[in-house]
């Protein structure tokens, strides 16, 4: 078995800095708790905030009276959506777009109905949070509680009780596509469809075909820091927003629009982030705490309790799949369809779309058919979480094939070997596969020495499953590159690190300028002092801000050759750099060092500071994997997990540290989805389990060490090969561990979370069948 | 008599943008007590730190016990100097440099010796100020006391009491040049002497020779804020300091030094600055504060006393001043000598070179012979206060040429503008005047209405003056620009904003860009983001910082003009930018406003940052001038000032306000220093008035308007002509007041400051010499 001594002796010579170890610049701070979160921010004269959030999971509002609570002593100002001149001055049209910041205005703080428990219904700030969170009790809000629509099963019925009354169903044919009304109201806000060829042509050429539904509950991101974000409001209008987010530049134009004001009059200062996995996008607070501020004059701190992080902020869907399979006798796939529904929570936008391009798309078929709706219900919006709605549509994908492996007598990863796609090939979404490598994913899965290694004991059995994402990216990233006269250089982004992106990003800049990575210090500053810059999502930062970071260096390169021509007397064209050498073409034996040249800036015109920024994207699709082995109980229907290693092409590791921290909290985070994770509702809509004790995400006393098998297909988009880490490796854990207990207890698992009751009621239902 | 607004009417047109006055992007935070200052910062798990200073003016340190300190509940770590690296591991070497980074950190932590009362001994950090405070009365110093060199007098006598050891004079006949070691030991560390013709033959030209004898005593900025800052000091070596500072970069050049790390391992951030005249260069307790947090691994706040603002910090220089002119009977000079002695404090460094360059420079000399003595002695080792060394020289010379006029019985503007020095004409330096508004400066107080107006009363007289500097500049200035889509732009530097410069490099860029001044929202940020920039001194930033904020915005103009090419299909040098439009050569009707190309950016290849550096310099010299009247009280002696009227050249005023507020205050405080101010100390060396209510700063109900008239005489070494405001005002007041209460009471004044007690000193002479 392949050895992270192995890889790394393998990896080594490739290149100078990238696929080594160094210690990440920002390490230090955040394991000596030095490192500010978003509640370490205390300007002087701070007041703080708090949220009142609905009762109800669906209610219309007919009044709110704050008189009582602004009397209340320390009460400094209440806000309510009347503040919001989004909402004041614009009526909601779904017509125009279905997710716009008009909602999320509403999210934020809610108009005329709330659609959720613990949807916000009014703000208080005072001088301390006890006072803001006492004087919640003082708002009146007058109610008339409507009957609960609790998930896609109700939405979806007919004649359902409605969210939204001028929302009508919209058609979309491509995941970019704005897509046309149809007119139907309802709670399904978009309905995606996704075809290649004649999918009841190819199921009539099978010789097997598989058709199953499959089931997922809402799950939370469970990052370890809750929402938190400080806001002042200067008399001329400048407002400056300290805040933990994923993107500043998103908090930033949520903010403009809402409060209808010049995204130029907005500072939003990053402060470390503990944790987003897509949840933290453009926040919920920010606009609230801004209109405070403005009411008090004074800088205003909001701070959420895990319970409101539960209760009030996007978790990602709940899902029903019913996936479909057609099959020659010797495996390869005729067909595939999908009918796949995802709750989208108060307010459109789920992840359906997500999920529905890349469910099928790592296998060659030629005939497809994906349905996606997105559906409105009474729980929360839901946010982005980490490959966002890839889990779901995989989990029925793979535990599909699994089953038809079985079904078959056929290897489960040779029958995946059998239809992987490959370069050229069509995608679901119609689009052909740019230079993947799926098929070397797959097969280093089959030759790692777990898949044939003995389990070892009874009620044990292996589980595999694999896990396409098309990442993001290319939504644009800037970097500036300052060279100090020592040598070192600082590299500046806009590119929140969530994951260890500062290191990954500042190791490209030290292989292009011939650095160590020590000698190239990153930072991540505020929305005035950096270039525009998408959030930090899809996996494209080590890549997008990378390129970025790289193409700065190059043009640092070029401004100190310039110099160097400046001091030989010669043309910039005369002077190359090699090695981390700037050298004379003319004269050879004229060289600087990158350090010796540096310190020559200041006599040669000043320092160098350069700016890039890229937006060509091309982080592209890549597969993951894993192997699970488990063992159930069948007396309590524990499973237990005896092994574990995760499969990921990362192109080129930057940090290769990062990369296995990536695959270990990935695979974490799926097993957690997998077995123990869920929003457990009571029938009126409110969260039963609403804290970190009830809501039970794995712990380290839960799981064996995660090994971590790195494969290395170099993407030709980036000068060094590099993919995204950040999110397949929590793909492929749902599929896997499902196909682990199915296999352990020889009946099929189609619900998720594997709960020691699911899995006793599946042994029942077994026993009963005789099977 | 002109008024501001004929003012700002008769230079409307001349640009856009400069010249105007608008709201300053800092103001509203500064007025709401929102902006944040050294004080302000309070980082979670703060430590506080303290510094025990010593009671006496000269001791040898025998030893130092901490141990009592360290024993006491709540303290956490003390630091001496046997915690700087640079003190442990290098000698003190005079004959490499007399100012050098370990001579200040002597002065931070005293070594063997303390050479005045209030040098640092030793600093203890606790949970609170209070503890750490009380902590410093249990640290034990054994000292043994020396006699006091109070003043240059003691310290140049014969034989007298040395405070350094191996301290031999220097030699230097120029300001940069680095001066011969003349191996003569004492107090005196270096002369500079500067040589114009042949002073003797000069005098003996001359019909009337006038030599007197001019002192001044120690004066203090007197700004706002005290010394405050914090460290926090990260395992790995990361270093973050947040201070009040007129130079980050110059901040981190000198901790880096003391501490012996690498520059690129600290990071400077500024804090607001309530004052600093110059005064706020490298501080005092950062290398002290980051010490502490690397003992405690906590963040390290220290904040000074205004007891210790006046005794532990650089105050400016007293002096002796002889200065003899020969002159012609018509008033023509002949030849001019100065013999000048600075007060250095502790430690060599006084701004004496910067008196003896400047001091007779505003007049053409074919014989001069200046020559400066640096003088150390036991007070506070001195520091830069607004134009260094000028107001000291000027009050004798400008002084010693009033009097030549009463001589001559000519009007002392005539007896200037006779020998006012031209553009061509070499000052003292020997280098020639540039481009310099010297006589237009002179005519313009002669021409002014307050000239001339009757005095309107008994015991008044009118006082005149000028005051020519040489102002520092070309240190080195970075800016950045980022373009917003909504065609706002933010500009990014490392200049500190003393006094509007934020403002007014704002403008500058609106100017270029054909922007609104409230477009281009200035920051000033921290030494990892920006290029190395030089600090806010010399009045150089409006110029320098300008000129490189200039170059940056057309940095980004040609770049944009690559964009509208881009979408226009045509090549760069086909599109020009003309009145803030971009224009097709091609087809003139092809435009895009500055925010309309803004607003395409991003599609057309990602937003432009553009960095620039300026190291041109080119400030350079000016004059400034003061008409006062004043009325003496022939009972107490007290002197009021009835009118004043501040000239200036400014080449062109960037934004008027600014101008008329630096000329309002350098007026006030060159009021400050002729009239009231002045270190009282006991014949041991004690300050007896360290506290503003002892040490008496001009307030408002002492003075009345100060009325201003800027002169415009364009400097051609700056696009838009701009001079330097900052330090010139605080010249011509000295001698101005001088004059005038000389003439008031018809008796000399040689010594500032002009106090009541003096005044009646004066007077009494006057009366027993029958004058």
């Amino acid at each position: 078995m392949a050895t992270t001594a192995d890889r790394d002796a393998a990896a080594q010579g490739k290149f100078r800095v990238l696929g080594t170890r160094p210690v990440r610049h920002d390490g230090i701070e955040k394991v000596t708790g030095a490192a500010r979160y978003g509640a370490d921010m205390l300007l002087p004269g701070t007041l703080h905030g708090k949220v009142l959030r609905s009762p109800y999971a669906h209610a219309r509002i007919r009044s709110i009276d704050t008189s009582k609570a602004e009397a209340m002593p320390g009460v400094r100002a209440v806000a309510t959506s009347a503040d919001f001149p989004i909402i004041q001055n614009r009526e909601v049209n779904f017509a125009q777009s279905l997710q716009n910041p008009r909602l999320m205005a509403e999210n934020d703080l809610a108009d005329k109905k709330v659609l959720y428990k613990g949807h916000a219904v009014a703000a208080v700030v005072a001088t301390s949070p006890h006072e803001a969170e006492e004087a919640l009790n003082l708002i009146e809000v007058d109610y008339e509680v409507l009957p609960t629509v609790l998930g896609w099963r109700e939405a979806m019925k007919e004649n359902p009780v409605l969210l939204h009354d001028t929302l009508t169903e919209r058609m979309t044919v491509s995941r970019a596509d704005p897509g046309e009304d149809t007119g139907k109201p309802g709670n399904v806000a978009s309905h995606l469809q996704l075809k290649l060829g004649d999918v009841e042509q190819g199921f009539s050429e099978a010789d097997v075909i598989i058709e199953r539904e499959y089931n997922t509950q809402t799950v939370h991101q469970g990052y370890i820091e809750p929402f938190a974000c400080t806001a002042q409001w200067m008399p001329e209008g400048r407002l400056t927003i300290w805040t933990s987010t994923q993107g500043i530049f998103g908090v930033r134009g949520n903010v403009a629009a809402i409060l209808d004001i010049p995204e130029s009059m907005i500072k939003v200062v990053p402060m470390e982030i503990g944790g987003g996995f897509g949840g933290k996008g453009t926040g919920y607070l920010e606009p609230v705490a801004a209109v405070l501020s403005r009411k008090t004059g004074q800088p205003v701190k909001m701070v959420m309790s895990r319970k409101e992080v539960f209760e009030g902020t996007g978790p990602s869907s709940g899902s029903f799949i019913r996936c479909k399979i057609g099959a020659k006798n010797d495996g390869t796939f005729t067909a595939a369809q999908l009918y796949m529904v995802y709750e989208a929570g108060a307010y459109p936008g789920s992840p359906m779309a997500g999920g529905a391009t890349s469910g099928l798309s790592a296998y060659k078929l030629e005939h497809a058919l994906v349905d996606g709706y997105d559906v409105v219900c009474n729980k929360p919006k839901t946010a982005a979480y980490r490959a966002p709605g890839h889990p779901q549509v995989c989990f029925a994908v793979e535990s599909c094939i699994d089953e038809l492996a079985q079904m078959l007598d056929m290897d489960p990863m040779d029958l995946r070997i059998k239809n992987v796609a490959q370069e050229g090939d069509r995608a679901t979404t119609g689009v052909p596969h740019a230079h993947v490598g799926l098929r070397e994913v797959m097969e280093a899965i089959k030759a790692h020495p777990h898949y044939n290694a003995p389990l070892g004991g009874p009620n044990r059995a292996r589980g595999v499953a694999t896990g396409y994402r098309l990442n993001g990216g290319g939504s644009g990233s800037s970097a500036t590159i300052n060279v100090l006269a020592n040598g070192t250089v600082n590299v500046t982004t806009g590119s929140m690190d969530l994951s260890g992106t500062r290191v990954a990003v500042a190791m490209q800049v030290a292989e292009v300028l011939g650095l160590s990575a020590e000698d190239v210090t990153p930072q991540v500053v505020d929305t005035d002092s950096v270039g525009w810059t998408g959030g930090s999502g899809g996996s494209r930062i080590t890549f997008d801000t990378g390129r970025a970071a790289i193409a700065a260096a190059q043009l640092a390169i070029d401004q100190m050759r310039d110099r160097a021509a400046l001091l030989w007397e010669l043309e910039q064209d005369d002077v190359e750099f090699v090695d981390g050498n700037f050298v004379s073409k003319k004269n050879p034996e004229d060289r600087f060092t990158f350090r010796e040249l540096a310190g020559r800036l200041m006599a040669t015109g000043g320092p160098v500071t350069c700016s890039a920024m890229d937006t060509q994207g091309g982080v592209g699709g890549a597969l993951a994997g894993n192997i699970f082995d488990v063992e159930v109980d069948p007396e309590t229907g524990k499973v237990d997990i005896i092994r574990a290693t995760a499969f990921l092409d990362i192109g080129q590791a930057a940090h290769p540290s990062y990369v296995e921290g990536q695959m270990q909290g990935g695979t974490l985070q799926g097993i957690g989805w997998a077995l123990n994770e869920e929003y457990f509702f009571s029938e009126d809509g409110v969260m039963a389990n609403s804290s970190l004790l009830d809501y039970r995400m794995p712990t380290t006393l839960d799981l064996p060490m995660i090994d971590c098998e790195i494969i290395e297909y170099a993407n030709p988009r980036h000068p060094y090969g590099l993919r995204g880490a950040g999110e397949h490796p929590i793909i492929a854990p749902l599929p896997a561990l499902g196909n682990a207990v199915s296999r352990a207890i020889n009946q099929r698992v189609y619900t998720l979370p594997i709960t020691p009751g699911s899995v006793l009621e599946s042994i029942n239902e077994r026993d009963a069948n005789g099977s």
